[in-house]
């Protein structure tokens, strides 16, 4: 069985600590039982390498979770890059030719797609596994689990059975027929489902290799994952619950007793924080309170209860916990760049921004470059930089010269200047750009690798 | 007559917008009538204006006040500087003696003191002209204004007076003479005392020069400025109610009906203030909520009422209005230098501050100067600085050479170096500390004044 993860979202509804280039599954917010803080995305992995699953899985995400992906799970999973976001059946079409034309998995073989940040006990991984065997003796197309509701939800999907599903646990053959779905029910109506056995839709998905690679023939799109990720603008963009699973004949479920739940909003996130305060924090006469405090300064909390207080670069939330739900929607207006990245080299801190005059501006990071990494061999067209080199020390090229830099030196950037560094010790400086334009687009990448660049300098 | 004003208090009370160095009377946080923002010394100094008293005022204040005091009056008002801050008695002995040898100040004049941080009405004004005409009929050695209680607060002090002061107004004759004083009482006492006709202590009193200068001679301190300045360590740290007016044999109270506010906790600041939103803020399902953002983040509050959020790159605060006194209690163990100061030449603020290896320190800071401001001349023993400047152009001088500087030049300087730089126009640039002891006793100062480094530059 192969295990295909699926690392979506953006996600305002954990702003401040989330944004768009750090979604919530990578907010490090959970302690595991050895009391280290992870996040989402490496609980899931932590919980499949117990399993004995992880070694059969592949992940699909963006562009810019790749940095991120590879920096929190070690590099230790074939990572599928969507060439745009569209939604999840494009994604898992994209895995499908992946593990189909790459991977070279056998078209008998059962996927088994699981959204990344489900909150999930050890359990629900013998559920997964679970589905190779129920695909072999319901022949179904689709294996799809099911959670029993612990309450009447109005926010998640609903997996109708057609026999009732037995209330002290799974039927006699371990799954169900599914007759039907339903989004997103009123509370009246999730009553009735409830009484008629239905379950809540997790987002896992099993099915063998080659039900989804003959879609894709009959629907016309490319099966060889090259030409996939060429045509990939041309897949509708609809999730794969109403491409795929709504349409198909032979459905079945099987439930899921245990813990789950969705950690997508601050009032469910903090409910499984066993940690209060996070970061710099004082509380006084507070109850049921959270603060998650991401940047330099002392949050102080006097006397509010039920709340969540998050800090980071980004910005500043003080939500009534009951109320956090709203904060996608409050949010929608506002647009504002990551102050704060996770990269594949290392990490960079928004310190100030400035407008300046003549429509010039100045943006101050703080950047760290870990021991052995090395940034790309670019340059910007419309700015200049300034580093002030606070400590460690490293190997700097610009225009092809190589020199060493450490602690202590300041190093000039003109526009136009092909330049990267490569960090021998921890390199830590303060960046101040000056232009016009210092958003991506002034930016060109000309090498990744620092062996490349190395040989580029040395013939040139 | 004369007045002095007093302005002291460092404050936590109305952290992380107060700091050691900006106490929170320099808050712009009251809106005038002409819808400006305006600090609490701002609005009293215009008061005093508007009310003729403002040419024969002075304050007497600690060092770290000097510059924010002159930048927001403009250097309208002679400022005697406590050689370190003690009580308000040693800073009263220390203005009667300016006033006394170095102002000329007849020893008949009255002189009326003030807090500086009062919320009054216009007619408080007039109370305080008043004075001048009560001191002349009764006699007294000491006329004090007593405030109407608007309910049996346990915080304030109390004046009880001989005869009980009639409710409607004052008596006949303006005044009462005061029989004894009440520090803090219980709700239970406070409410007899009003039975009594006591009234709240507002800190304001008036005495002629003779007196205050009599009672130095008497008590062994100098009149002379120069000498109280040197001697200022001698004088007793007590209060001027404590060592001088409950003291007194001949004390008048004139009551004042009127408004009066303290704003020392957020809790009655916020009451005053009419703006709910100041800097970049959303509020949604928020009732009685104020937001003070002076941070570049932008604060979301979501569902929680009753509540003042401050945010200031000191810190940030979430408290509910009724429990924020609670805030000096809470932060008493927190001690952390200023993110941000108002000085004589424009302002500055941390951005970053951060420990490096082998004790070493980094700070990197947004400095402004006013064009036609300077630093002063001075070095850091132990630690170096690079100055990349964003905007405007100046002249800089390092080791008593001059030069031009301006946007997108970086300037070096390495310890032990002395250098300065004058503002031709608003110069604007990011500044980064790297050595040890990045605080203030790292810096030599040489000369105060641009005329001078000049001067001392070209003999050198």
């Amino acid at each position: 069985m192969k295990i295909a993860l699926l690392s979506g979202g953006s996600g305002k509804r954990l702003w401040p600590l989330s944004n768009d280039a750090r979604s919530k599954q990578f907010l490090r917010m959970l302690m595991n039982e050895r009391g280290e803080m992870e996040s989402m995305v490496q609980r899931v992995w932590r919980q499949l390498q117990e399993a004995g699953l992880a070694g059969d899985a592949c992940i699909a995400t963006g562009k810019a979770q790749v940095d991120v992906l590879s920096s929190q799970l070690h590099g230790g999973i074939p990572i599928v890059v969507e060439p745009e976001r569209r939604d999840t059946f494009p994604a898992i079409a994209l895995l499908s030719t992946y593990l189909y034309s790459v991977a070279g998995t056998p078209l008998q073989e059962v996927v088994a797609v699981l959204p990344v940040d489900p909150y999930v006990e050890r359990e629900f991984f013998g559920k997964v596994k679970e589905l190779e065997r129920l695909m072999d003796v319901s022949q179904a197309d689709l294996a799809l689990i099911g959670v029993k509701p612990a309450y009447p939800s109005e926010k998640y999907g609903y997996i109708v059975p057609k026999a009732k599903i037995a209330s002290k646990g799974a039927s006699g053959r371990g799954y169900e027929a599914v007759a039907r779905f339903h989004e997103k029910p009123s509370e009246g109506e999730a009553e009735r489902l409830i009484g008629q056995g239905a379950l809540w839709n997790c987002g896992v998905f099993a099915f063998r290799l080659n039900y989804m690679i003959e879609l894709l023939v009959r629907a016309g799109y490319p099966i060889q994952y090259d030409e996939m990720v060429k045509q990939y603008d041309r897949l509708p963009q609809i999730s794969f619950d109403c491409e795929v699973v709504e349409k198909a004949d032979n459905v079945i479920v099987t439930s899921y007793g245990g813990y789950w739940k969705d950690l997508g909003t601050w009032n469910t996130l903090t409910e499984e924080m066993s940690v209060r305060q996070i970061g710099k924090a004082i509380c006084d006469r507070t109850e049921n309170t959270h603060v998650i405090n991401e940047s330099d300064l002392l949050v102080a909390v006097i006397g509010v209860s039920n709340v969540v207080v998050a800090a980071s670069p980004d910005g500043i939330l003080v939500a009534d916990k009951a109320a956090s739900p709203k904060l996608k929607e409050l949010l929608k207006n506002e647009s504002q760049r990551p102050m704060f990245e996770e990269r594949r080299w290392g990490t960079y801190k928004v310190l100030n921004r400035k407008t300046l005059d003549n429509g010039r501006e100045a943006v101050t990071r703080l950047k760290r470059v870990r021991a052995g990494q090395s940034l790309s061999y670019h340059l910007h067209v419309s700015h200049q930089e300034y580093w002030t080199i606070l400590s460690g020390s490293g190997e700097f090229v610009l225009n092809n010269k190589f020199s060493s830099v450490k602690e202590g030196q300041v190093l000039q950037i003109p526009a136009g200047s092909a330049h990267s560094v490569k960090a021998v010790t921890d390199l830590e400086w303060v960046e101040v750009q000056l232009g016009r334009r210092l958003a991506g687009e002034d930016t060109l990448r000309l090498f990744a690798d620092w062996d490349d660049i190395v040989k580029h300098c040395r013939v040139n």
